[in-house]
């Protein structure tokens, strides 16, 4: 049975809506979770589950309101002209306690990878391991690569590699990464597109369009290989790049076992089929709307697809500084 | 002062959003309106204001509840084969009536222009000007005419009339028009190009682009020139087409005064400066984004831009039939 368009945009975007005039399985949803909150800041930056609360190991750098709402506050460092700098300290702190204890199995070691928290009031970092424990938007970019043949636009689609320990053999985007710390969405996919592609820096510089953003809110499943039931506010910069038909993609690292050229219809078949691991879905979803292949006459969901490729976050996704 | 396309895209997109962590501004602003039902249809179709129930001639076809929840409500016909054209017919002979006692002194003369409830599970078209009375999500198809230069990409854009009685001296898209009930957006694009700028129907078929669409919930200020403080969620189809430098565009009917060929840069000026209809802007922001001339390096707001031009809107909008 091939899933729809809506149903495959659904799979990344799992989290209820607001209903309006029905029970409020948005508001029911949003109740039990705990809000994440930075030094001087009325707005929060995340949601964590019972689980993760009950099983980290707080230290005195964090306060744990019950009421009037499950809320986490990491508190201000006292004493310290550098208080911005002691606060990603005290979260590091944490993860390297959790780590010892080995609170959260699928956590894995420390890496020098550091994720913002976007709409933060001041710069600051947090593992990238992590982020998902606290439920902070996450941020990637993605490319997808095409070409124009007689045969209609085709893609260059790579398959990851099946030791991969998230969505093994599942395709994949031509290039997609994190957007690190410190890092813009561009420099961000000029540098993957030459790791994990090989593609000169200066073709890619001359001939890439960005065209938007791909946004979702979704609650992990079994699927994606990590810890079950986190809150993943998610937002993938939107990168297209037509390349010449001569022009032919290898793999160059060991997360993908090949590239494929595919068609249109290769590709939704694939999509239905569940081939795609789901974020990339949705960016192939977007790039079919936006060049006219998916359209408002034969996609009687076209109006709530596109609404829903594009969610608005929970959490403010603007740079506060 | 400037606008940032931010506030360009709020001044259109100007329903308050759900909140986290602090006073929920979209349930204070849902929960006085009243929701608006079809027979047999456990999902509201429309948002009434209070000004406009209680100046409402309601006949014995609908029922009014207070509690627990204000709603409207269209009443099941009875005795007839065709009930749901008896639905239409009951909310024609509605509108007769207000206009017969000057009720909505905006309403207007009676035409022969109806729009659909599109999330209906049965084909219902209702007046075009009463649409928004009933907060029914309304439908639009616009289209971004474009040309390559030496000087790089020109906009075609149109200035409406002194005359008109919404939204004069203005500038809006080349093309743009309603969705009439039994349409499809493509249909009403190539219409509204014949009849707004005398394009060819074949350079239109052949070189349009389908590329999305563009979403707000907005409620009606004195700019808009109607009645004031009604609920407008809204759709617009969004059409792309490029044209040779050679093609020039002029009024061909009394809605446009001029056609202008504006620079990216010109465009952004008349944007920042409030010369663009609200909804044109959006579509013209919406443009710019995907076609890589606003992007996340530049734009802080990048991201809340994306998911405010593509906002979930509050009914169905896929025909449940």
């Amino acid at each position: 049975m091939m899933r729809s368009d809506l149903e495959i945009v659904k799979e990344c975007d799992n989290f209820p809506y607001y209903e309006v005039g029905s029970a409020d399985a948005f508001a029911s949803a949003i109740e039990p979770l705990w809000l994440f909150y930075l030094p001087d800041d009325p707005e929060p930056h995340g949601f964590l589950i019972d689980s993760v609360v009950k099983r980290m190991p707080w230290t005195a750098k964090f306060r744990i309101d019950l009421s009037p709402r499950k809320e986490v506050h990491l508190l201000k460092p006292e004493g310290n002209d550098d208080w911005q700098a002691a606060c990603a300290d005290a979260i590091d702190e944490l993860l390297d306690l959790a780590r010892a204890e080995n609170a959260f199995p699928h956590l894995g070691k420390k890496r020098d990878e550091q994720f913002p928290i976007i709409g933060a009031n001041f710069d600051i970092g947090i593992e990238r391991s992590a982020m998902s424990l606290f439920g902070i938007v996450g941020r990637g970019a993605h490319m997808t690569v095409f070409t124009r043949t007689n045969e209609g636009i085709k893609f260059w689609v790579p398959r990851r590699n099946a030791n991969k320990s998230t969505w093994p053999n599942m395709l994949d985007q031509a290039v997609a990464g994190g957007v690190g710390r410190g890092e813009t969405p561009f420099e961000c996919i000029v540098r993957e597109a030459d790791e994990e592609a090989a593609l000169p820096n200066e073709l890619v510089r001359q001939n890439i369009v960005a065209a938007g953003t791909v946004t979702w809110f979704n609650i992990s499943d079994e699927k994606a290989g990590g810890e079950l039931g986190l809150m993943n506010p998610g937002v993938l910069y939107v990168y297209d790049l037509e390349v010449g038909e001569d022009m032919v993609f290898k793999p160059v690292d060991n997360d993908i076992q090949s590239f494929h050229l595919m068609s249109v219809d290769e590709v939704r078949h694939a999509m239905g089929s569940g081939e795609f691991k789901p974020s990339c879905a949705a960016v192939m979803i977007d790039f079919l709307i936006r060049h006219g292949f998916i359209t408002a006459d034969k996609e009687k969901d076209y109006v709530e697809i596109i609404s829903r490729l594009h969610r608005k976050l929970p959490f403010r996704t603007s740079p506060g500084y």
